[in-house]
C-alpha cells in the first residue's frame, strides 16, 4: 500500500476528458476516511491533458481509505486507501496559532516567525529563482511572503515566463481557463521552500497590476473560481499560509463586502484550516472577524517605539505579524530606505512587544534585481543579526514571549518568574539596575543573566548571580541595589533567566553573590 | 399648549397603582408622534407614591401628539400634545460621531472633548456636590464620567446618602424595587451638568464595589430590569453618554458575552442612539462591534508617545477618546502619580493623534476627598492649560483635527492645505525649519504661523509668511528654506494657517516675506 507520511501529500490522478471546459464542467472530490472514523472531503482539480487530480494531507498516522465523487461517470466512485506514517525528523506539520498570540508547529514545536518578502520571485527567470532558493537556504527566514498572480509595479516592468489564464498577454485573457503550467511552477517552488522549512505566505491578490493584465479587476464569479482552484491545488501543501491579498485597500476595484466573502471562500474551500490573513496599506481590516488567524500587518511606525506593537496585540487578541516595517534598503521611496540597524531595531521592538516582525531589503540596482520583489541574492547587513534573533528566540520559552508588564515596562518580556528579555533599543546604557516587574516573582528567587549585543551578535555572560527583593508595589529588585555592567553601544538586550534552585545564594566564602 | 424646546424634556406624570409591585407589574408607554408623520415610542417608569412618568426628547420643532399604553387601563390610552419650540441659544442638542473619529452636536456646532472624571461625586455630601458643580462651572470640562452606582474602593470607603435598591445597608436589597429618590437625585446633578454645558458620560456597572453592596453581582434578570429602568429614566437628557462599564474586564463575576447583550439592552431601549461605549481594565472590549459608538480606552502609555494613539484610530474608525491615561496626582498607585504637565502633554499628545483625553486628578488628602473620585476642588495644575487647549480646538476647523501623514509624521494634524498644528512635546526646539507633509498642498499656497506654548499659555506670531515649495516626495518646505524661531522650552507647539489669497507673497519692498 501506497505511505505516505503524515502532513506530507497523498496525491491522486485520474484521467478523464480533456474537452468541453473541464475546469467549468467538472466537479471532483474525495472523501478520506481514518480507520478510525474521521473523515475529510477534498476537492480536486484540473490539470491539464485530461489528467484531474487531488491532494490530500492526512492529518493522523493510520490506515485511510478514499472514495471519489463526481459529476462524470470515470472519476466517481473510485475507491483506495494508503497508509499514514509517523512524520519523519523535520516534519513538524503545518504551523498554527498557539496560546493566543504565538505559533507552533502541529507537533508542538515552537514556530518563531522570521519572515522576508520576495513578491514576485516565482515569476522571474529560472536561474534568478534557483538563486533565490540558494540564498534562502543560508538565511534565517523561516516564511516568505510572495504573490499568486505576477507583479506590474516601480521595478517591475516585465513580463512573467507563464500566465495564470489562458489567453494573450497583456491583457487577453479567457478568465474561465486556468493554466496548469503556471501553478505546477508555482507548486513546485513551494515544495522547495517546504524543503528548506520555509512557510510560503501566498498572497492571493494584490494591486501590483493595474489594469496592465487586469488580475486585480476580474468579475466576482472569475475571483471566486480562481480563490477555489488556487486553494484545491495549494492547500494540502502544509506549509501555505493564505494572505488574501496584499494592500487590499488599494484595490481599488474590490469592495470592502468582497474582503469578506473572499476569506468565507478560502475558509470553506480549504480543509485544514492554514493560517489566514490579509495585509493593509493604509486602511485596516478588521481583524477581529473570526476568520482571520492572525493579524498581518503593515506599520513601520508600529516597530519604532516599543509602546505601540503591543497596542495591535490589546485589539486583536491574535498572533500579530508586521509583515511590512519598510525594507532596507537605499531607494528613493520613504518606505525602502532603512539601515539594516533599523530593520534588526524593528525585529526586536516587535520581539518584545510580542508580537512578530517581516524582512524585507531594497537596495537599488542597474537591473532592478531587489530582494523585495525579485530574490536573487541579499545586499544589506540585517540579516545574520535576524539568524542571531532566531536564535535567541529558539532558546526561550516555548509558549512565545510575553510583554510582562504591558503599558508600562515596554522592553521588558518573557515568561514571568523564569525568562526575560529586555531590549534597550536606541539608548546605550553602561549599566542597568537589575529590576523586574512583578508578576510571578517573589522574593528570594535568584536569577543569572547574559548581556546580548543584537548587531554584534554576541552573548556575555554576567558574573554572578540576583536575588530578588520587593521593591515598593511594582517591581522586585536586586538585593543590595547590584547593577549589571553594559558596554554602553546602541542596540543592547539582556537575558535574564532563573537561576536552578536556590542554593546558588550563599558563595563558598557565605557572602551573597550578585552580578559584579 | 406646553411648550418644549427641541432636546428638551417633555414630562408626563400619571398617577396609577402604588401596591403590588409596581416596577414589576406594570407596563408603561407612550407613542409620540410628529405633525410631519415620524413617531418614537418611549417607556415610562414607576417613580414611587403611585406616580409613573414618561419622559420624552423631541428632535424636532412643531407639533406633537401622543398616546399612552399600558396593561393598567388607568395608565392607558391617555392622549396629549405639545408643541416643540426652536432650541434657545446654548442649547446645541446631544452629541453625536461626526466625520468618523469626531464629535459634534445634533446643531451642527463641533464638539471638542475635554472630559474629567469624578466617578462617585453624586455619591457624596449634598454640601460636597455643590463645590464640585461649583469648581465645574470655571473648568474647561465640557464631559464627566460618573458612576451611577456607589463607589467602595481605596480612598472610597464609605456609605453613600442613598441607595439604588430598597433594602438595608450594606447588602440586603429587593432588587425588584428600585429606589426612585436615588435616581431622582442623579436626574438632578445630570440637569445641572446638562446647564453647565457638561455631557454626563453615565457608567452603568463598575467593579468598585467588590461585593460590598453585590451591584457588582447582580443576576442577569436584574441586570436587565436595572439597565432598563436607568434607560427609561435617563435617556431623555441630551448630555447622557452610556458608559457600559467602567473597568469591565475587572468585573469578575460577568462572563465576556454578558457585555454584548448589555450593549443591545441599551441600544434597544434607548429611543435616542446616545453615545455607547465601555471603558476596560487591561483587556479591551472589541470596538469594532456595531453597537459601539466610539471607543473609550484606559491605557496611558498610549499617549506617552505620539505614535501610538493613532494605532486604534485605524483599527476602530470611530472616535478614539482615552478617558484614563493615568491621573494628575501624588498618590503611590502609578495610575494616580503624574505631574500635571505630563497631564497637559498627554491631552496634546491625544489631540495631535486626532483623538480625545480625559482629565482625573488624585493628590493625596486626609480627607480622601480626591477629585477623581469625590469631587470638591481641584488641587492640580492642569486644568488652566486644558482650557487653552480647548480654546485652541475651538478655533480649528469644525471637522476635527487629523494626522495629515499618520505613522510617518506624528506630531502633525490639522486639516491638509488649510490648518496644522505641530506639537513638539518634550522637545526643546529653538527652531523648526517650515516643512510640512504634502497631503492637500500645493506649490506656492502661503501660510503664517503662530507659536503656542502649551504650558504657559501663550499664542505669539511669527512675523511675515511662509510660501512653499515642494521638496522631493513626501514634504513641502517653505521658498528660502526659512525656519521658525522657537524659545526652547518643552510643551511647544505651532498652529499653522493658510493665508487669505496669494497676494501677501510680495512684501511691500518687492522681496517675497517669510518667518524671520
Amino acid at each position: 500500500m501506497t505511505a505516505v507520511q503524515q502532513w506530507d501529500i497523498f496525491e491522486l490522478a485520474l484521467a478523464g476528458p480533456a474537452g468541453g471546459n473541464p475546469f467549468l464542467d467538472v466537479e471532483f472530490s474525495a472523501r478520506f476516511t481514518h480507520a478510525g472514523g474521521s473523515a475529510v472531503t477534498v476537492t480536486g482539480f484540473y490539470d491539464g491533458d485530461g489528467t484531474y487530480r487531488l491532494r490530500f494531507s492526512p492529518n493522523q498516522p493510520g490506515e485511510w481509505t478514499y472514495e471519489t465523487q463526481s459529476n462524470l461517470h470515470e472519476l466517481s466512485g473510485q475507491r483506495g486507501a494508503f497508509t499514514c506514517t509517523p512524520p519523519a525528523k523535520g516534519n513538524h506539520g503545518p504551523v498554527r496559532v498557539h496560546n493566543t498570540f504565538h505559533f507552533q508547529y502541529a507537533d508542538s514545536t515552537p514556530y518563531r516567525q522570521i519572515g522576508t518578502t520576495c513578491y514576485a520571485w516565482v515569476h522571474q527567470d529560472d536561474a534568478l529563482q534557483e538563486q533565490t532558493l540558494a540564498t534562502l537556504r543560508s538565511s534565517p527566514f523561516n516564511k516568505i511572503r510572495m504573490c499568486v498572480f505576477p507583479k506590474w509595479y516601480a521595478y517591475n516592468r516585465s513580463e512573467p515566463p507563464r500566465y495564470p489564464f489562458e489567453g494573450t498577454p497583456p491583457n487577453k485573457w479567457d478568465f474561465t481557463r486556468f493554466n496548469p503550467a503556471y501553478f505546477q511552477h508555482i507548486e513546485k517552488r513551494i515544495t522547495q521552500l517546504r524543503h528548506l522549512g520555509i512557510e510560503a505566505d501566498l498572497i492571493i491578490f494584490h494591486p501590483y497590476d493595474a489594469g496592465h493584465w487586469g488580475f486585480d479587476r476580474m468579475d466576482a464569479a472569475t475571483d471566486e473560481r480562481y480563490l477555489k482552484y488556487v486553494v484545491a491545488r495549494l492547500a494540502a501543501h502544509r506549509n501555505v499560509w493564505w494572505s488574501i491579498a496584499n494592500e487590499f485597500d488599494f484595490m481599488d476595484q474590490k469592495k470592502p463586502e468582497d474582503w469578506d466573502r473572499f476569506f468565507r471562500i478560502v475558509q470553506e474551500s480549504d480543509p485544514y484550516g492554514r493560517l489566514r490573513s490579509v495585509h493593509n496599506g493604509r486602511l485596516l481590516y478588521d481583524h477581529n472577524k473570526p476568520w482571520v488567524t492572525h493579524a498581518s500587518i503593515q506599520n513601520g511606525s508600529a516597530v519604532e517605539d516599543a509602546g505601540r506593537a503591543v497596542l495591535y496585540r490589546d485589539v486583536y487578541r491574535k498572533p500579530i505579524v508586521f509583515d511590512e516595517v519598510k525594507y532596507e534598503g537605499n531607494i528613493p521611496e520613504r518606505w525602502g530606505d532603512i539601515s539594516a540597524e533599523e530593520m534588526v531595531h524593528r525585529f526586536w521592538q516587535g520581539t518584545v512587544a510580542g508580537s512578530y516582525v517581516g524582512h524585507g531589503e531594497t537596495y537599488k540596482r542597474d537591473d532592478d534585481v531587489i530582494w523585495w520583489s525579485k530574490g536573487g541574492k541579499l545586499h544589506g547587513d540585517s540579516s545574520p543579526r535576524l539568524a542571531f534573533l532566531r536564535q535567541v528566540l529558539e532558546a526561550a520559552p516555548c509558549d512565545g514571549l510575553e510583554p510582562i508588564d504591558k503599558w508600562q515596562d515596554v522592553q521588558t518580556c518573557g515568561k514571568p518568574g523564569e525568562f526575560y528579555l529586555v531590549y534597550f533599543g536606541k539608548q546605550r546604557p553602561t549599566e542597568w539596575f537589575f529590576e523586574l516587574p512583578r508578576a510571578g516573582l517573589s522574593e528570594g528567587m535568584i536569577f543569572r543573566a547574559e548581556v546580548l549585543d543584537t548587531w554584534n551578535m554576541s552573548v556575555s555572560p554576567v558574573n554572578g548571580a540576583f536575588k530578588i527583593i520587593k521593591d515598593g508595589t511594582y517591581r522586585y529588585h536586586a538585593d543590595g541595589m547590584s547593577k549589571v555592567k553594559l558596554p554602553g553601544n546602541p542596540y543592547l538586550a539582556l537575558r535574564i533567566r532563573r537561576a536552578e534552585g536556590d542554593h546558588i545564594v550563599h558563595h563558598e566564602n557565605g557572602t551573597r553573590i550578585y552580578g559584579e
